[in-house]
């Protein structure tokens, strides 16, 4: 009965074709989007252009000729309507803690009478550590970093905070601000606000632009799909173009590079953000993975992955063998990203033992089972075999099994 | 008769083999390998396999599986013996410009009581814009970039400065410095060294941890052939191992990036200096770029862009057609990498005509023809070739064509 659920869903699922662009391997059921997105069909076209007909044959000229020397702008222009942006703020380059970094060190330029980065408990640590880097740098007079809880938040943002820096969907539960909201309390306050879209990005709706958000960073391997440590994106609000100049200087973040001049003078608006020589093959696979963003909506990726969520929890909720895996993620789909994290003390056991079954998902430390729902490439007959790989697991025979036995001794 | 004397130099040519395994363009002359080294054949085979193989089928499971997590670290391994470093204390991460940012921050807590950078005038950009970067986020009362004349360098060298930071070759006009020479004197001047190895490595032996070297930096996508962007490397002498921490932390510098505790805990040695998420298709490029370099003995990549380059001067000589193309690199071909540069007021069109008769060299603003010998890759007979076709235009019949002549005025 429920597998017709899972085949009327399919039939009238809007995205049911996108799947055909990614190449997914035989068997195998893919939760884990959220990690690293699959392989788009024509990044492998697109490198066998950029090493042989680019690369190969055009040599160093590919810079102007195939516009290696535009990829960064490029690719910003790709990620802009994604996040709500309009053109000229949105730039690709270096990753997330990197550009972390820049935009944390700008801010305090922006608030000179301010020297707190407020940020939360279980934050992705690479963006506490890009604060904490900067705080060692500067010194504690200069910049603290202050970590509360999320419950706290709305207290913590007062007249000292230069900068409220936040993930939009937590890594970890999938819990997700409401960014709109938390901007204008910022601002109210006079704080400035960076958002990571690592995990929201593809997948949620963001208006950016009309949030009046100031700067944003993302991620350019997870919902992207731009490949295994694709570069990472920055948004850059247009109000603050040319307003401060960041820390990292490069020369592709001077205003004129091939004048070779001793002296920096940063490029106009978002282009100083740039630093060293852009890795190009890694930035062409991630410009090709975007264009399967092209004609889609994203309201119709949020709409899709939240009936995904619902129908695998809906599944699980029929299965007693299942009652023992733990919701940690918010009940309420409103409230989360494209993800639903569980708690076990098993969770890495079962995680291993899932994808010996064909079933991708993720583990996070201590206890976590995560499961990612990529609105572009799953199908609902995929959970329906996923959860049912699951309570076999579950169900005690595997946990029996020798082999899996010594595993759970092992880890 | 010349030409005899190309083909013996050839047949003699330890390394003549070696160009078999680049893909070069038919009809190309390449002397442009000190900006983007050719395509190595294999890189073709690797990339194929990282994307279908690897990011295709094993997914997210790559990272342990097919071993990317540790590929900073092993390039960085086959980096070492390149640049005379023994084993544990090379990586290969971001871009030069990022990798001198933290190593500048790193000697200035070495060295607590000295403030100073020192450099030469035309190192090359980056370098001197990660140090302004530097200088302008901590104050100059903290952070001050020096920068003198070449001969000015042996007295600049004093008490107060912390760190000596220069390009071993210039990119400018190729003159090599004596590293052992001028580590040893900051060392008794009580400085730290970092060089920049970007033209250098792979061609001119190097004996890093027998110089007492500091730190280095170098590029992966010149001489290494690493593809466009390829990542940059370090080198972190032993005896600074665990002296310091970096700035840029992130989370692959963590000492257990997959425990995702909420404080930065530096990994032990180099790894410290890894960032974000390695950009792992431009990594893998360079990892089997490398193998190249596996069985060649760098004194004789040295040997033979020495005769390349004298060769070319001593072909030059014989035109008078080329009287007007004046040398600026060093005469003594002991004093300078595998590059010679000529100055001359219509080098840029110039080098736009020689790249139409299919020979790829560099202009360098304002008036630099750069010409680069990559012992892996060029035959003598294309020098030959290459200064005949240089004559031609030189000669005047090319100057005076129409296009010619409108494109010396658009430039």
């Amino acid at each position: 009965m429920s597998l017709d659920k899972a085949t009327k869903l399919d039939s009238n699922d809007g995205l049911f074709a996108k799947r055909e662009l990614f190449s997914l391997p035989e068997g195998i059921i893919y939760l884990n989007g959220n990690s690293l997105g699959p392989l788009p069909i024509n990044v492998r076209h697109r490198l066998d252009s950029v090493l042989n007909e680019q690369w190969g044959k055009d040599l160093i000229g590919s810079w102007n000729k195939h516009e290696w020397i535009d990829l960064p702008r490029k690719v910003g222009e790709k990620i802009a309507p994604i996040i709500g942006a309009t053109s000229g703020q949105v730039l690709c380059c270096d990753s997330v803690s990197l550009n972390l970094f820049k935009l944390l060190a700008s801010c305090l330029q922006l608030r000179p009478n301010r020297k707190r980065i407020l940020s939360q408990e279980d934050n992705f640590p690479t963006d506490l550590y890009a604060a904490q880097g900067l705080q060692q740098l500067l010194g504690s007079s200069n910049c603290q970093l202050e970590v509360v809880n999320s419950r706290e938040l709305v207290s913590a943002v007062d007249d000292e905070v230069a900068v409220l820096m936040l993930s939009h969907v937590n890594f970890r539960d999938g819990a997700a601000h409401d960014i709109e909201y938390l901007t204008r309390l910022a601002h109210e306050r006079g704080a400035l606000v960076i958002w990571d879209l690592a995990h929201s990005a593809g997948i949620l709706p963001l208006s950016l632009d009309e949030w009046n958000v100031d700067f944003a960073v993302g991620c350019g391997y997870k919902y992207l799909n731009g490949g295994p440590g694709a570069p990472s994106f920055l948004y850059i609000n247009n109000r603050h173009h040319d307003q401060f100049v960041q820390p990292l200087q490069a020369w592709m973040g001077h205003k004129a590079p091939f004048n070779f001049d001793q002296e920096f003078v940063p490029a106009e608006g978002a282009g100083q953000f740039m630093t060293g020589t852009p890795p190009i093959l890694s930035l062409a696979a991630l410009d090709e993975a975007l264009d399967v963003f092209a004609d889609v909506d994203i309201q119709l990726l949020q709409e899709k992955h939240m009936l995904l969520s619902e129908y695998f929890l809906g599944m699980m909720e029929e299965y007693p063998e299942l009652k023992d895996l733990e919701l940690i993620s918010p009940k309420n789909v409103n409230k989360r990203g494209a993800q639903l994290s569980f708690s076990h003390p098993e969770a890495y056991a079962i995680c291993r033992a899932w994808a010996e079954a064909g079933v991708i998902a993720d583990f996070r430390s201590p206890n976590l089972l995560r499961v990612g729902f990529s609105p572009l490439v799953l199908r609902f007959k995929e959970l329906e075999m996923g959860v049912k790989a699951l309570v076999e697991i579950m169900d005690g025979e595997l946990f029996a099994e020798p082999r899996f036995q010594q595993r759970l001794k092992v880890t």
